[in-house]
């Protein structure tokens, strides 16, 4: 079996708790996850701790990056820089952790292309009325930015049927767990263990003589 | 999500304890699973019963399955047809059960050819070593029989790459969970969830009008 650690994109609507979820996730399986922090050129929100959320940064120093090949994607959405940082990830799965990225549609697609291997994952609601209701509950968005969230998600609908599983978060407990047996079970697919394959070929054919 | 339950297939060299494996696995989660039944044209052994291990059948009723677009796939193995008769599977799928076809390599790869959705498992040993001593500790075969089963164990292992997971057995228990795991992950799948994501993006348009 395959020691190093995966790569997971998770993705998701805006409001569907993506954050909640990693959150509990990691907390449940200390050992076993590590999450990527991504860097971005956007300002702090209040109560945001740089190296926590994110690495803030501005521009110049965004496309100095960019420019020598430290970010594994990076994607501009809403007029802002976001990436991550290569250097963190390659340390974490050489220590056996899976690393789950938070990231949008775009910057999972550049991070599959390049590492066929990852496991994108693609966090819904259980309908689109609750993610209304959940967007509209939250009660700190005007009537403008909530349709702005509801466009976005239509638009990232069309990305969906290029991740490789959907999660639906309905009860948080349950999505955490479903989530874990996914990653896990994500270790045994055959291309993931070609090494072993062979191995077993080499000592069958030794076996055999 | 998917209501229906999913074809899996299981194959594995002989000896890696797949009928084991499949018989606690339905122990455990009887609800869950059914285990196809194979129609063979081979004599049945000690203890072996009709409708249970197999459907006993002779040539010429097994090629009139085949004419009449009976099986799912049948395969000649050892001078003797095996076949997976279509209707007991259907009728499971639809009932919501996931359906397990224990098969071996050519069969498993017809099925996934015909119905592309299927899950494809292979159980292997820890180890080859562990595979010959397990061979050698049932006592009831002869140097010949054993060797023969190495060499088939050494084709089959081409085969491995076309599956979409192996399966580790070295400890029952752990193995049958995983196995589980792997199965009900599958149901995330996003193939799988088409008509979800489609539902899901309709219901946005209209909400976002």
């Amino acid at each position: 079996m395959e020691q190093k650690g995966i790569l997971i994109v998770v993705s998701g609507f805006a409001g569907t708790g993506k954050g909640t979820l990693m959150k509990e996730l990691l907390q449940r399986h200390p050992e076993q996850y590590a999450l990527s922090v991504s860097m971005t050129t956007r300002s702090p929100r209040p109560g945001e701790q740089e190296g926590v959320e994110y690495f803030f940064t501005d521009t110049e120093a965004f496309e100095r990056e960019i420019e020598a090949g430290g970010l594994i994607e990076y994607a501009c959405y809403c007029d802002h820089y976001y990436g991550t940082p290569r250097a963190y990830v390659n340390r974490q799965l050489s220590a056996g952790k899976d690393v789950i990225l938070e990231i949008e549609v775009q910057g999972a697609l550049q991070v599959k292309e390049k590492f066929p291997n990852t496991v994108l994952l693609f966090v819904v609601p259980p309908s689109a009325q609750t993610l209304y209701d959940r967007l509209k509950g939250r009660g700190t968005e005007s009537g403008e930015v909530i349709a702005a969230r509801m466009k976005r998600a239509l638009e990232e609908c069309a990305y969906i049927p290029q991740y490789d599983y959907i999660l639906i978060n309905d009860e948080l407990s349950v999505c955490v767990e479903q989530m874990h047996h996914i990653i896990q079970s994500e270790k045994f697919a055959a291309v993931r263990n070609a090494a072993f394959i062979e191995n077993i070929y080499c000592d069958l054919r030794n076996l055999s003589v």
